[in-house]
């Protein structure tokens, strides 16, 4: 195989590549309540049953770290990404036991070490309760008080839920506002870690072969869900299939992706590409060059930021594609194309025509957040309550401040009735928020110091030096001064500290007089107001997309599916490989790619070989296959979705997509953007053959 | 020695260091024609002769790419830094010949070879043309009227001084507007490289250690300077002393520090704060993460980058110390007393309370530059005509663009009135615009292809996707697209063709129909608007800090030196050491520190060692003194100054300033910030002991 050394970059790909409105293509990341029933049997002539349906739903797994996984055995594993287990690995890891650097094996169960904060959800109901929700918007509400009154009407729903069935209960906001559903979760809160590969070998490659094809990593983490101390009885788990899919095979992924923007207006599309994607980037570029440059300075730094330097990097490249995308003109008249065809049938329609000024309100509330949006992104940036979902401010990028400013929090809303409360500190999201404040994981005073300074330094950049808020945060401090007093003197870092401050609420937070909670407490009145007019506003686009949603319904039919949530969903597509510059790409890759592609870099990082595999090299069969690609639409969250046959068998992992892919957020296409996969032949060989793991290997699938 | 894993961040360490007004403090940068001889008399009592200093002016050299040096030989050897010579190295370097990696040695004056457009001016003499300057502005003319004569008068006495001597000419701008002289040079144009360490032993360490003390770096670089064809006889070369300074002893540094701030007002030194700086770091952050993704890919692409990732890792540290400064309020209030002062003077004197108004026309010139300053800042960046000045568009980041706007503008601009020509298209500056714009470096489409697509993408975030100069820019296509098309399509690539399009005129330039340079046309009018604001503007400060000098002047005497401007400067300095959390920093380190650093970090990158000095441990003696700092008042720019004692004998080179002396840009400080250098003893040791340049070292002072 030949690699150029820079690979053509990504709009002339897509540009070339892309075709967004393919006949009968496998597009649509759909509800499992509402399944693409109609094109499985047109195109392929199959028709899930129910039972086809429910098996593989309760089988599928939400990390709520961010990522999705699926059960595969009966006693409890579960298998994800490396790069999903990747946030439990670095926080179990230390100096000593670098789980990150040399993988993870535990030969018994006694060996499988607790995550410090993870949490895993599968979905047992769907219920369908916009009615109810809607219900609570009485005629006349300001956007306030409808944001209140929906707020109250979803926390009873949740509490209801909740407290009747046992099951975590959330209510999920589909199409921007078009409906509201209740998810209930089982949770798993004790799970444990049985086999990770080495990163090199997880993420071989590294930056510059990520979101590239072809690629041979092997991105897997094994954990397994624990009740009551024991392995879980899982019901619902997947069949192995050891032989992976064949090209040009049909398979299902059934995973979380996190977000898609395909029914943002033009609008709000025009404002992620001129504002929000460029912001993003500059934060990710930021991040990325003050994590590097204190990585170098030692082994030990670079193992404390491996994880955090590793999604940065990843977010960044994937921004930078979506932003490629979106300055694409071909996909700019896509975009524009299919506003218009709804605004003309709405223009047509007697009983729609009004529904075209639900644009400018969305466009209304667009600007109206824009005036809050520098105080939101630095001083609260809350985004939603589920996956990896508390955002940290951007002027205050540390655990301790996340941890000073929960406690804080805590103790002011938890009096309140719950339906006044942040959906963070409801009750149904208890258990949820316990497990990650009162996580174990480690806090680096050193890595604290280096992002809290440059976070301190950012702010202050953003607002200018004597503004008095920044005057405020910074107390007469420089940047770096005042964020190694809050380190050296907050008291948030034990955990023992924080249950006792959580369990004493607002009293015995105030009477800490912890200087991290303080400075949280002393900006938290900006904050609050910012997060008020960004979520009044919120609701009016929500109404206003509401209103868009019943149109599109009544014009296109329901059947349709909503832009991504990290809820779960049900995607399908062909094994395929694609064109590109002219060549073809294969859609399988294998072992002997592996050791070619290392030998052609030298054995240099990031193309170096692991110990074990080239010490197996004679042992691993080189024809085992090991990645492949689909046009299955998939989006980041969809990371660790397992992909099944028809016959409902785990043939493969979904780990990433093709820099072609990246265009998925804002629209559909299928001619280059691929699906990445582990094939599952792949797993068995590395597990029996390079990792010595017959007895887990043995185990999974039964 | 012990190296914490992370050293306290910068502005601790500064608050808790700087004293900003010591008696007798080493601070200033003097000019040849006003040196420090009551200080030097009172502190050191040293006086040195009008011969010492013409001899040390004469033997020392400006790098136009941005840096120092000095003669060492009759026979045209120049030392700089490494660092400073990189530009070069990186120019004559192949995937073959990697003179950056490997280190060069020309064992003959045949091997040695030639710069592909590194001049060197060494400075003649100085006029004080202030009066003939300031006659041009004639009363009642508008601020644009006045730039222009200004511009005129300035063109005249460059143009008649050049054709009177024959040398360089060029009117430089002090204290902000305070005074203009004429400084006469000596160009060299035909530069060729004789010896270069191996970057990592000239830059040991890397970024880590970069600004940071104790070190351990060889950075120097010699060239030799030849004149038709033949090495130049050198009258003023600087003796040779092989032992380096003592500790205690009192030095002076001659070179050419680049820009500081310390006469800006606190407006203005606020605007670079809050905006300046962040901007630039905003852009420094965004360049080191392109090309370091682009580095990572293979060897060729990593080495194709390294001067620029160099440089722009170099400045994103700079501006960080530098910032930090500005955000420490000790050094805020230390600024604010300094203007209060002057200001209070002021008030307190009838002829000079009028004065106090030149503050606010300063505050109102920055007001409308801020204005234009984006659409200056991504289209024209012209700023100066000094050193490395043509500074890029933000938003065209290429060489060939580089090169397309300068054929467009030469055929424009030559046909003009030379004293109505934007400056580096002047008669006086010909010969240097040409050696430039005739290069034979190398372009790499694939760099040229990373750095346009990226600038385009940020110059579309910038002003928003459906700005209509951003279409025209554009012309339909993707960021990449277009970089792609428009790097393929040009032909000014071709150092012939630049030649030939230069002789032709705008005539031939038009007809070349060169995508590159029309897309330079068709940029070229707005950026000009930019241009002419920002010059009209910069004149109005110009009058004003002339205004705020002539007062200065007269309550605090003329025995001032005016900030930086790239052109020669007298500082001196006392070598020693300084304290650092309460533990001694020594003044010198050594040969053996340069072993038990890479022993520490396993030999690991940026802390291995070349193979050489691997190889010649034994050979090598680790009692010689490796680097050394003193508290001499220098700043960017000054790299490559050689380092003299009273003698006027070469004991060491500048290379770097330690985290304490960032601050420096805007205030003097001497309790820790330091000037490090390497020692003159390292330089020979390692020539004879480790590069077998015996040859070379027999030459060097004679």
């Amino acid at each position: 195989m030949a690699y150029p050394t820079f690979r053509q970059s990504l709009v002339t790909l897509i540009a070339a590549g892309a075709t967004f409105s393919s006949a009968r293509a496998d597009e649509g990341m759909w509800l499992f309540n509402n399944p693409p029933l109609k094109q499985l049997k047109e195109k392929y002539h199959f028709e899930p049953t129910p039972q086809w349906l429910e098996h593989l739903q309760k089988s599928s797994v939400r990390f709520n770290s961010g990522g999705s996984g699926s059960f595969i055995s009966s006693n409890g594993l579960v298998i994800t990404n490396h790069h999903v287990g990747l946030d439990t690995l670095q926080k179990l890891s230390s100096e000593k036991n670098n789980y990150v650097r040399d993988g993870f094996y535990a030969k018994t169960r006694a060996e499988e070490p607790r995550a410090t904060d993870l949490e895993l959800n599968v979905l047992m109901s769907i219920e369908d309760v916009t009615p109810r929700v809607t219900a609570a918007l009485k005629p006349g509400l300001t956007a306030e008080q409808s944001a209140a009154a929906r707020q109250k009407a979803i926390a009873e729903i949740e509490k209801e839920s909740k407290e009747k069935t046992g099951l975590r209960s959330d209510v999920v906001t589909l199409y921007q506002g078009g409906a509201y559903h209740l998810y209930r979760f089982k949770r798993y809160d004790d799970v444990r870690i049985v086999f990770a590969p080495e990163q090199q070998a997880a993420f071989y490659g590294g930056d510059p072969d990520n979101f590239e094809y072809p690629r041979f990593d092997l991105d897997i983490c094994i954990f397994r869900a624990y009740e009551n101390g024991q392995p879980a009885k899982i019901e619902h788990f997947l069949k192995w299939n050891p032989e992976g899919p064949k090209d040009g095979e049909m398979t299902f992924v059934s995973g979380h992706p996190g977000k898609t923007d395909r029914q943002l207006t033009l609008d709000e599309l025009g404002d992620m590409r001129d504002h929000e994607a460029p912001y993003l980037l500059n934060m990710f570029n930021r991040r990325e060059v003050f994590f590097t440059a204190f990585a170098a300075r030692s082994f030990e730094n670079a193992r404390r930021v491996r994880e955090d330097l590793f999604g940065i990097q990843n977010n960044r490249k994937r921004y930078d594609g979506y932003l490629a995308a979106l300055l694409d003109p071909d996909i700019d008249r896509s975009l524009k194309a299919r506003e218009q065809k709804l605004r003309d049938a709405m223009s047509k329609d007697a009983k729609w025509k009004g529904t075209l000024a639900a644009y400018d309100r969305i466009k209304k509330a667009q600007d109206e957040t824009a005036k809050i949006l520098p105080v939101y992104n630095y001083y609260e940036a809350f985004r939603g309550k589920q996956g990896a979902s508390y955002r940290a401010p951007r002027g205050f990028y540390s655990n301790l401040f996340k941890y000073a400013r929960r406690l804080l929090r805590a103790g002011d809303e938890r009096p309140k009735p719950n339906g006044e409360r942040f959906p963070e500190f409801r009750d149904s999201n208890k258990e949820s928020l316990e497990l990650d404040l009162f996580s174990t994981e480690p806090v680096y005073d050193d890595m604290e110091l280096v992002m809290l300074t440059d976070s301190l330094t950012d702010l202050a950049s953003r607002f200018g030096y004597n503004d008095p808020l920044i005057q405020k945060v910074l107390a007469g401090k420089s940047p770096t001064a005042r964020a190694a007093e809050l380190i050296k003197g907050t008291k948030v870092k034990d955990p023992a500290v924080r249950k006792q401050l959580y369990a004493g609420g607002a009293a015995a937070v105030k009477a800490a007089n912890d200087p991290m909670i303080e400075l949280a407490r002393e900006i938290d009145g900006p904050a609050r107001a910012a997060r008020k007019v960004f979520e009044t506003q919120d609701e009016t686009k929500q109404q206003a997309y509401g209103d868009i949603a019943k149109a599109r319904f009544a014009i296109e039919g329901t059947s349709n599916y909503p832009d991504a949530t990290f809820t779960l969903r049900l995607s399908y597509g062909t094994v395929r490989g694609y064109e590109e510059n002219g060549k073809p790409i294969a859609a399988f890759t294998d072992v002997a790619g592996l050791y070619a592609r290392s030998a052609e870099h030298n054995n240099q990082p990031p193309f170096d070989l692991p110990q074990r595999w080239i010490d197996k090299k004679a042992t691993v069969n080189p024809a085992t296959k090991f990645n492949f690609v689909s046009d299955a639409d998939i989006i980041g969250g969809n990371s660790g979705s397992p992909v099944v046959n028809q016959a409902n068998e785990f043939v493969g992992i979904i780990f990433d997509g093709n820099i072609q892919s990246l265009v998925l957020d804002c629209i559909f296409a299928d001619k280059q953007a691929r699906a990445v996969s582990v094939d599952s032949a792949a797993i068995t060989e590395a597990l029996r053959k390079v990792y010595d793991a017959n007895a887990l290997a043995d185990e999974i699938g039964k």
